[in-house]
């Protein structure tokens, strides 16, 4: 082999390294891709009227008004939220986001989800099923669409989760970047 | 293109639309079809004994005896049901199902369900993960069977699930229609 | 058919019928194998700087600290345990696994869990995610790894948990290998 060849073989060789992490993303292409926003208020005591989910459990000591004072750790929320297809929580929904998710690390914030979204628009009808952690000051956390009904019947693929905005810590919207890569 | 051809046409299509929510329905044949029942009753402070199910979270307010005050949104229930091969509960149990479910929505009552069914029979050995949305007055509902062990290694399907019985707040049956799609 | 014919159809059939139930660890082999081990300290209210777990949920009349009296049935557990490569609690952690179990039966220990591995360390960089029934004393119990991220991407498997330590109630090791049938 020339030196020439050797150069070649050395750069795409370190592009094989570097690129190796975001290999998935690029290789594959997904059959199907949306991309929805969901809008939550915690209930913290004073704000039934708006709030769309709940503290249903949290730690010894700890109360269901207030999140758990470790980074929430030990605390479940029940939430249904409207899903929307902008960041504008009164843009009109295109379904309803309803599971739940724990609060698992004492030292910085992650949860651990599990829910549906229930989609009822002109373009999409049926049920995505999700389930994954949110290390939630990550930029992008994906988890694992493991299956769904209707339009969504037995498919497959990863949601990639982004903080769009937080007020405060009883609000907070969730923008999910679903890619779909098993069909039906 | 004559004019026969086209009113054939055009009631192809008329039909085929007519048609797209149920396409899935008609277009993949399960290569394994299970009919399976399981029968709740929930603990509310005295049934102790036979209660297969118990209320272990509830919202600020709430209590762990009686179902929520806003259709039961935010309880958790953990259950342990026998399953049947027909919708009488003193059947012989072909098995348990065995998890949990929350509920979610203030006005009306949705559940979202994370449970597996663990099979003893002479026809099935094995377990069958689940998780999914149950909008409980729905005619019909489908979840997602995302996995398994023994006869139901790596199997991915739908499950269909009916209200087959309803007595009081405590009581309830399910009948759950499995397809599966990906055997192995 | 000659006699001879008929005994070896006879014998092979037996034998088919008799390795029905292993039949699938035998047919199919894994595109990726993992062994890790996990080490949980559930919080027993004097704990708290050990503790990787804690109770949040619990039937009534049982509380956050001790385990309920029936076989711990109705305990809801969140967890962020230290993951190593063998079954040494002070190895380098490779990863967190993140998330919950559930304990659904009173006349034995039964759990379900749903939760993530979280690995970081020079072989793997990702997330995978499993749920599943785990009868605590049975000696393997099969769980599904229902997807992932990072080089687990859309991976699908299953994980074999075995009991590797008990200490008291308080404190225990899982041994988790993990058997990819599904790599991308």
């Amino acid at each position: 082999m020339g030196a020439r060849n050797s150069i070649v073989l050395f750069f795409f060789m370190l592009f094989a390294l570097s690129s190796a992490s975001s290999r998935h993303k690029n290789k594959y292409k997904p059959c199907k891709h949306l991309v929805l926003y969901f809008h939550e208020t915690v209930y913290n005591g004073t704000n039934a009227a708006d709030a769309t989910s709940a503290i249903v459990a949290a730690p010894q000591g700890a109360n269901l008004t207030i999140l758990a004072p470790q980074n929430y750790f030990g605390n479940i929320v029940i939430f249904n939220d409207p899903i929307t297809l902008d960041n504008n929580i009164h843009s009109k929904p295109v379904g309803r986001a309803q599971g739940f998710y724990l609060y698992d690390t004492k030292d910085t914030i992650t949860a651990w989800f599990g829910f549906s979204f229930i989609l009822n628009s002109t373009d999409y009808q049926g049920s995505i099923n999700f389930i994954g952690p949110n290390p939630v000051f990550e930029k992008t956390r994906d988890i694992s669409v493991v299956g769904g009904s209707g339009d969504f019947f037995m498919h497959r693929g990863v949601a990639t989760l982004r903080s769009d905005a937080f007020e405060g810590k009883y609000f907070f919207r969730l923008r999910v970047d679903i890619k779909f890569y098993e069909c039906w």
